[in-house]
């Protein structure tokens, strides 16, 4: 019996998600970010009755005010000992917090608090509290963010003309700390994730302003190069306190290829660095938590961590709560994305729970995007609304083919959704069925065995984008599939993606189509590429034609590429999901498929991490080997489907 | 041009709701508001448009974190100059703020901070700002609620056997302060509105532990008393911080009765007392805002300062915002009071502006009372639903007459407030005559010229509550009215409504059926009754066969009971409204009627406060004098109705 920290549920994820938003500073300004985020409930009663059968005591602490109602008769402090008798008890704290998250801990030799409390903000409508492992200690507050720390030294401390420049040997993010400075002294200090950057002063995005102190520890940000322009700095002891999540990595990835095996970690590092309070975009510049990116994440988090917990909580910030006037982001397809993940999470981990509790908030979501579609019930531009897909040449005249793919996607994994939550889904799905059949209409092109980008504007424009979102939303069967792959993803005169971000949809739809090669070429040239020039972590963006400090620069400034983006990290997935080939067939995958495709690599081994489970999978010189500590799994070889027995190797003799 | 703090309308109301919710303490433990409360917009954009012929700089000062965007294209830092050349120029302004008010103030040779910026919570929805006459000073921010303070001393300090007793001379809400203390000495303050209180240690309700200072100054709380059971006491030098908000007495009231006369002033401090960020129920116990005594507080207000601000923010803060799931206060009654409510305060300021704002809300809970009524269209029982009407024996078996005539009169406001607004309101209204209809089948009884409380018990009890309410709501048209009068008001087989909250309601009730002589009767007895027992502001409830210290009891504490509670102003309204006879009979007064009742007494003369104006009235010896300095008014003596002209008195010698 272990009491925890417990709040109402979700309400953890919008304060940490507020602390996080307005975090943000570049060039010494704060940065919060520009979208509608809700707040706590800021007054909570908790309620717990149990029985017990001896007599015993109860203090409850609490962030807020509040008081302790017991058995609906004694009201007392919170920090007071509560003692009662044998017997059946209720319990009820109310709390207010208008400065933090009101929550509660019990202290009792009798009872504790965790999930199983009821919780509401002050209404009639009680759900099971928030809780979480991490938040276990009496002082330890869920307030405060449970990050782990370690200290980090510098590889290199190089005495310039002009100050001391400091390399920590690769990215990091961290709270520097400076000891044995001159209190009377003004400097500053500058962060890098290249050494240009940081002794760039003029154009460093990220640095501090210090003064009057002997010692400091600076709020954590993202470098690799610290710059101190001055002299003094000389007997300056500096060091670092790695932030980080301590995330264990259950996904593993060899192939004998050095660059591709280097790319897997590299990438594997990457995602660490952006795996936080929620998964963000990068660790440098704005560190928000996107829709479209978290999307990426939650499918490599699959074949990395598999930590439910991470999701969960990106998802439960993304989504929000009622009342909805706004996309999540602002953008229309982030909101579709947030009830794919939704369905996409209850897949991998088979948490109906947490589901059920989503639930109506996607429902409001859902109702939101839908009171918003125009008389054909295609979603349009509305005020407000960012129709994005991707920063590319896309025809968003009018309704676009892309937009209604994602939504007949989302009305599908609504209906599912609601059937893991033991609910009806058949009106989503009906609505689904009426969409797909709109879409083949009005977007299919026969004669160019493509989908076209809009038919409002008459431009009859074939993209990559929306025939990549047609195969992946399933808006395309099988036969469409398959002209698409011709028409459009092998054919060169259709200009390429140039976005990572978009680039990664492509590459698992290609994957999902077969062109292992081609997925391998693209992460020697596009991952290797950025290895080869020193990356230490997988960037934003990566443009082989660019030379030098070119590569740092976007969005106009001179430093303003991320370094260090979590999108970087999809041959995580992709390596682990086609290569190894391990995928769940059903929900918590209680079934799950192992398909290894050795895609061009003379050999292929590592792990996938399923829920409660894992599988090791081994292939080389004809030898395959496959092992998992969970049932329900089978090889697929071909036409052929072996059972794979749980805690056992099966070792086949097999030309992949 | 005047900058002025803004911040998203309404919030200042949430924010400081939350503070005064919080800070209830009884017995030394925190007690919160138990019902739910809406947070403010954490996230929030200000955005103005201007020209200037000429240049300018403008810095913003803000609470909370966040940018300035200068012309879609310069961001700046909070509290950085920004220099601008002559032109069109667009300021946008994004803060966020975990722990307070989002809100920001400008300093600028050539545009400043108003309602006329727009504002959204970060989303495109934007409103124009809120902001209030007190904050113009930009180190003043309305994260502090803007009370006066005024210092006050003990009017006697008597040394006894066990400590000693400072007598402030009258009921007070200061900050007790406390110099020439011992560091070293633990001790305790004890405030009461009694002397018995005070000094009663173990039953006292409020009361401060102190130690380690030599001089304090206490939260503000409710006494006329203080002790302190120590002899070092002697030494101290004690005094007090009245904390008040300076509102002006427009109206008063003189009839030469001196026991009246004081009943007046009495109620009129009381007022006072109860009027802080929004109107209160008492000043010592709970310090909460209710929506049926607040609704009585807008009508005394009307006769007393007339300030629309307290109103506003009273009527705001009990509305909340969507979505709705929990009556006003948990009450019923209270969600239509506040509707009924909003009416009221347009009909007395004609400010359409207000209601504009926060017709959206009216209209989200309308709808939420509306989807919880049951197939006969008829409020009833829900889950968390508390059926109030007065703590009473009224039959609450299944529908309730009171609640559904205040529906009834709901419905019909919530037309007019449309209107008010500029929209069509006839949906409402038709409800409205439906429910009408309903309430004539289903609850008047022909046979007993009277309302039943409920005819779904089958108990046919006829009692005052319903029947006043009935004549209050316009349920009961002028026939019925006469019928009631005889039949329940003035029959003294009826049991009496005991209840001070809803004794206002029948004098009221009583007085505009030209009862007057009654009511004057019942104030020199209840309110005259409380004076002669050495009342210095008015209880919570008063009955006169209670001897001593048993006045002071109330809800099974020895000193529960309120001994200054706004719903004892009543007097200030019913003798300005009745007795001087003054009323607007179109929204802000634009045009009105003076009345005049002596109503028993020799003499009247008084003021009443009208939207932007004020009447004064004096009758004596056959002699009627009114001025007023608005236009619109007419005086009315019985059925001859005389135009009053403005900022001139006419006399008229007429026996009343």
């Amino acid at each position: 019996m272990q009491s925890k920290w417990i709040w109402y549920r979700g309400d953890f994820e919008f304060y940490h998600g507020l602390k996080l938003h307005m975090r943000r500073k570049e060039f010494g300004a704060d940065y919060p970010a520009f979208w509608n985020q809700p707040n706590v409930y800021p007054t909570v009663t908790f309620m717990k009755t149990f029985h017990t059968d001896t007599e015993g005591y109860v203090k409850i602490l609490a962030c807020g005010k509040g008081y302790v109602m017991f058995d609906n008769t004694y009201r007392f402090n919170v920090g007071q000992d509560i003692f009662f008798g044998e017997g059946d008890h209720t319990v009820v704290v109310r709390i207010c917090n208008t400065s933090g998250l009101p929550c509660i801990y019990a202290i009792s030799d009798t009872f504790c608090t965790d999930r199983s409390w009821l919780v509401s903000p002050n209404t009639e409508d009680y759900i099971n509290a928030g809780d979480s492992p991490e938040y276990t200690e009496p002082d330890k507050t869920p307030e405060t963010f449970p990050f782990a720390y370690r200290k980090i030294t510098p590889e290199s401390i190089r005495t310039r003309e002009d100050g001391v420049l400091y390399d920590f040997g690769q990215e990091t993010f961290a709270e520097l700390s400076i000891e044995n400075a001159v209190d009377t002294e003004d400097f500053t200090v500058y962060f890098g994730e290249s050494a240009e950057e940081a002794t760039d002063c003029r154009n460093a995005l990220l640095f501090e302003r210090l003064s009057g102190k002997m010692s400091y520890r600076l709020p954590a940000c993202a470098f690799r190069y610290v710059f101190i322009p001055t002299k003094l700095a000389a007997s300056f002891a500096v060091s670092a306190f790695y932030e980080y999540l301590p995330l264990e990595d259950i996904g593993s990835f060899e192939c004998g290829d050095k660059l591709i095996d280097r790319v897997w970690k590299v990438s594997a590092y990457t995602f660490h660095l952006c795996s936080r309070e929620f998964f963000i975009d990068g660790i440098k510049r704005d560190r928000w938590v996107w829709g479209g990116d978290a999307y990426q994440s939650y499918m490599i988090n699959d074949y990395l961590f598999h930590d439910n917990g991470i999701t969960r909580r990106t998802l439960t910030l993304l989504l929000g709560k009622e009342p909805y006037s706004q996309h999540v982001n602002t953008i229309t397809d982030y909101s579709l994305y947030v009830i794919m993940g939704a369905y996409n999470y209850y897949f991998s981990s088979g948490d109906a729970d947490f589901i059920k509790f989503i639930l109506p908030r996607l429902k409001a979501l859902y109702k939101f995007i839908i009171s918003n579609l125009d008389g054909r019930g295609y979603i349009v531009y509305r005020r407000g609304f960012w129709i994005f897909i991707d920063w590319a040449d896309i025809d968003k005249g009018g309704a676009n083919a892309g937009e209604q793919m994602l939504l007949y996607k989302a009305m599908l994994d609504m209906s599912l959704l609601c059937e893991a939550a033991g609910e009806d889904g058949s009106e989503y799905k009906a609505a689904a069925e009426t969409l797909y059949g709109n879409i083949q209409r009005d977007f299919w092109r026969e004669d160019r065995g493509a989908y076209v980008d809009s038919f409002d504007s008459g431009l009859e424009k074939v993209g990559r984008h929306i025939n990549v979102l047609a195969i992946m939303t399933g808006a395309a069967d099988e036969e469409k599939r398959a002209l698409i792959l011709d028409n459009v993803l092998k054919n060169d005169a259709v200009p390429p993606i140039t976005t990572p971000y978009f680039g990664f949809y492509e590459l698992d739809v290609l994957c999902s189509c077969g062109e292992l090669e081609y997925a391998k070429e693209r992460m020697r040239s596009y991952w290797g590429g950025m290895l080869k020039l020193g990356a230490t972590s997988i960037w934003e963006q990566y443009i082989p034609t660019e030379q030098g400090a070119e590569h740092y620069a976007m969005y106009n400034m001179k430093y303003g590429r991320s370094l260090c983006h979590a999108w970087g990290a999809g041959p995580v997935y992709l390596l682990g999901r086609y290569f190894l080939g391990v995928r769940a067939t059903s929900p918590g995958a209680s079934t799950f498929e192992v398909k290894p495709e050795p895609g061009g690599f003379d050999k292929i081994m590592g792990t996938v991490p399923l829920q409660d489970g894992y599988v090791y999978v081994e292939y080389e010189n004809g030898k395959l080997k496959v092992y998992t500590d969970k049932e329900g799994g089978s090889l697929v070889l071909g036409n052929k489907k072996l059972a794979l027995k749980k805690d056992e190797t099966l070792t086949v003799l097999v030309e992949l």
